[in-house]
C-alpha cells in the first residue's frame, strides 16, 4: 500500500494540488482575478461546487486587497475561522483577527436581546468600528473591517441591518455560513447590498474553513 | 427580504437543522449507531456525500465512547480542528486536545528528517503516549489517544508506520484529510489496519471541520 503513494516533496504538495484542481476545472470559465479564491475553496473542501457557487461583487478582489494593504482587520464568527486565518501575514499589513464569540459581554447581550451570540458579536464589532473611526479619522481605510462569516446566518442578518442603519460600513463581507436554517436567505440578503463589497458562497454550503480560506487566498495575493 | 427568514429560536436552530437533514436523507440506510456522526458531518458541511463516504470499523462508536469516558485525549493536525473541538466537554472526562503543529521542536524534526510537520507531530504524540504509558501503567485506557486528522495525509501515513512498528496504539483514528495529493491513498492505508478503531472519510473530502465535528458528535453521545 505504501508504495502507491505519490512521491511529492512536502514543499510541493500545495503546488501539485492546485495543478490538479486547474486540470480538473478544464474549460470552466471563472471571473478573471477570482481564480485564486475559487481554487483555494476547492483545495480546502475538495468540493468543485465552489466553482459555481461563489458570487463576487464588482471589483471586490481589488477593493479587498486595498483594504488589507491599508491595515483592515478581520472579524469572524467562529474560533475555528480565527485559528485558520494566516494571522502573521495579516499582521504584516497592520490587521488582526477578532472573534468575540466567547466574550462574556456578548453572551449577556445575546441573552438580554433574545438573539444569538453571533448577532451580538456584530453589534460589538460595529461599536468597535465606530469608536476607532471617531478616534483616528482618516480616509485610508485603516480602521476598516472585513467580516468573515463561516457559521451564523444571524450574523449576516445583523450585518445587513447595521449597514442599513448606517452603523457600519465593512470593507468586505465574506458570507459563507453553512447549513439548513436561514443560511440561503441570509446570503441572498447580502447579495442585495449595493455599495458593500462581498464574496458570497451562495446556497447551503460554506463553513469556517471556507471563510478562513477566502481570507487567506486574498492575503496570499498581496 | 428580511421577512423570508424562517422564525426559529436561537436554541432551536440546531434541532431544526437535524430535522431537515433527517428528512432529506429519507430512506437512506445508515449503520445503526453511526447516525449522529453522519448527520453532524452533513450539518457541518451541508454536503450529503458524507452519507456515503464515511467508513466505520466494527463497534467503533462503542469503543470510542469507552475511550472518551476513560479520559482519552485527542491529538489533531490542525489548530482549526483544535479550536473546533468541544474542549469543555472533553475535559469533563479528563481528556484534552493537543496540536503540535506550531511547536518549534516539531519544525526542527521535520526539517531534519525531510518530512512534513504533520508527520513529525505524530512522532511527538507517540513519544508522549509511550512516556505516559510507562509512567502510569494501567489498563483503563486513561492514557489513550484519539487521533483526529483533518488535513495531512502524511500524518496518516506516519500513524500507520508507528502502529506497525509497535510504537503507538491509538484508541481511535479519525481519518479526514482533504485534498488531492495522497489523500485517498492515505485513508485506504488506515482502512487496512486490523485492530485499531477508525472512522474514515473515504475519498478526497474531509477537513479540519469534519475532523472536529466527528469528535464533537462522539462527545455529544456521552
Amino acid at each position: 500500500m505504501l508504495n502507491e503513494l505519490e512521491q511529492v516533496r512536502p514543499a510541493d504538495i500545495e503546488k501539485r494540488s492546485f495543478e490538479i484542481i486547474t486540470e480538473e476545472l478544464g474549460d470552466k470559465e471563472l471571473i478573471p482575478g477570482t481564480e485564486p479564491v475559487v481554487k483555494r475553496c476547492i483545495h480546502t473542501s475538495a468540493d468543485f461546487d465552489y466553482a459555481d457557487n461563489l458570487v463576487f461583487s464588482d471589483h471586490v478582489i481589488e477593493r479587498a486587497l486595498t483594504a488589507l494593504r491599508n491595515g483592515a482587520s478581520i472579524v469572524t464568527d467562529t474560533q475555528m475561522a480565527k485559528a485558520g486565518i494566516n494571522k502573521k501575514r495579516l499582521a504584516q499589513y497592520g490587521g488582526e483577527v477578532y472573534c468575540f464569540m466567547s466574550d462574556e459581554d456578548v453572551a449577556q447581550a445575546a441573552k438580554r436581546n433574545g438573539t444569538t451570540r453571533a448577532a451580538a458579536c456584530m453589534d460589538k464589532a460595529a461599536a468597535m468600528w465606530r469608536d476607532r473611526d471617531r478616534r483616528e479619522k482618516n480616509a485610508d481605510g485603516e480602521n476598516g473591517l472585513i467580516f468573515a462569516i463561516g457559521n451564523a446566518p444571524t450574523a449576516l442578518v445583523r450585518l445587513y441591518e447595521l449597514i442599513n442603519e448606517g452603523k457600519l460600513k465593512p470593507e468586505l463581507i465574506i458570507a459563507a455560513p453553512v447549513g439548513f436554517v436561514n443560511v440561503v436567505q441570509s446570503k441572498e440578503l447580502i447579495l442585495t447590498l449595493k455599495d458593500i463589497p462581498y464574496i458570497v458562497a451562495r446556497g447551503r454550503k460554506g463553513g469556517s474553513n471556507i471563510a478562513a480560506c477566502i481570507c487567506n487566498s486574498l492575503l496570499y495575493m498581496l
